[in-house]
């Protein structure tokens, strides 16, 4: 979206080392955030971003307006299922936001393949999912989520946080961890996970945030499990003051 | 969607004028059928179609089954206003199945150019939309009608009607011309307009049609228009007994 940060920069490496030319979209995009959510303060800053896409070797940043990507009310994607869960639930309009312009970015570049980052782990099972329903010729991959050395997950959100918050913030990342290692030690029975999941939300809960989920679900559905013989994951989304923040870890 | 008549016939002659590579498309798509409507008895002729299509030279005749084009419940493309109107008020989830079948067909296929009747002007104002809202690099272009020599338009449809009601029939395309010659003499008052709309839907009516709408509408936004200043045409569907014919006439 913008405010390229190491995550950023990270994807746009992974791209530069697979592929010929490199085409980065940089679009905050209006259609993909709730009434009342940031679209407005979303942090932007073109000039820098320009620079920091030049130096990892981007051939295109391709840097749209409003009126270039949406001319007129068009034509939207519905998503099945996967696009109602977690942050479908909470942001309704959301992954069709996020669908539609995907597709539609996808369509005026023309790539072969995309690299998007495993922090936004729902969004990346959307756009798998977009990609085989439509059946878009365009290869999908997922890079890893890049770390603040406290554990924080980047994001362009994270500017958001008071010092006081931002000190606070990376225990998402050390529940999620923590969770996972008590989840995967032996087999423990369905009600275990339960605790083990309902403990982590009330510890987060306990030290000040407001927790909207705190999951293990199916990495190609995104459905709760609670079986670990297939590939699923530990999801989170919590408040810290107005701040939103999500992570997430595979298992 | 198959049992191939002399309109689809022409679609891919004009193609095979107009490319290196011809891909003819076989798929009656059950996503475009409402309940109730005539999915099950929808004209099917595989080995005569295959035979057709290879005498006008198609390189590639596409005839996938239900399960390879919709394995799983999908993504689907909501297509803005122009799928609520006429066919899509009356076949409310038609326009929608269109649209994503049309999407995923032209992503398999990969083509550079799509050809379609305008027999069904809807369908074709709805998938430009689809083009131009989603941005899919695919040049679209519309052909023709192709009538029997007593006027009725071509279509897989014509085959469930009786006798005497095939008699009846070509009198859709008599009553549409005949409108276009009185809407277009000298510029005619609003009101002119609309006497001569109502006054062919009653023609019909007596006849024996139920019709479901004779309007004049814009040709890019499908909206009911009174002014020729605009590209535009006049549309009917209705009914004779239980089979359901659509025309439409350029202005």
């Amino acid at each position: 979206m913008g405010a390229f940060h190491q995550g950023h920069l990270q994807l746009m490496q992974a791209a530069r080392e697979e592929n010929d030319r490199v085409v980065v979209s940089l679009f905050v995009n209006p259609t993909q955030f709730g009434k009342g959510e940031d679209f407005e303060r979303y942090p932007r800053n073109l000039e820098r971003d320009i620079e920091l896409a030049a130096q990892v070797g981007v051939d295109v940043l391709f840097a749209p307006s409003n009126e270039e990507i949406y001319p007129r009310p068009g034509c939207s994607i519905q998503v099945a299922e996967v696009a109602d869960l977690w942050e479908g639930e909470i942001r309704p309009h959301h992954f069709s936001g996020v669908a539609t312009v995907v597709c539609k970015l996808f369509n005026i570049v023309r790539c072969d393949a995309a690299y998007f980052g495993q922090k936004d782990l729902q969004q990346c099972i959307v756009i798998q999912r977009v990609i085989a329903d439509l059946n878009l010729p365009v290869r999908f991959s997922r890079q890893p989520t890049i770390r603040e050395t406290d554990g924080l997950a980047m994001s362009s959100r994270n500017q958001y946080l008071s010092p006081e918050h931002r000190a606070l913030a990376p225990m998402l990342y050390r529940q999620l961890s923590e969770c996972r290692e008590i989840i995967i030690d032996t087999q423990r029975p369905e009600n275990d996970v339960d605790r083990a999941l309902r403990d982590s939300a009330s510890a987060l809960e306990a030290a000040g945030f407001r927790v909207d989920y705190f999951e293990l679900i199916e990495l190609d559905s995104a459905r709760p499990v609670r079986e670990f013989s297939i590939p699923c994951a530990l999801i989170v989304a919590a408040k810290i003051g107005h701040t939103r923040l999500i992570d997430n870890i595979l298992i």
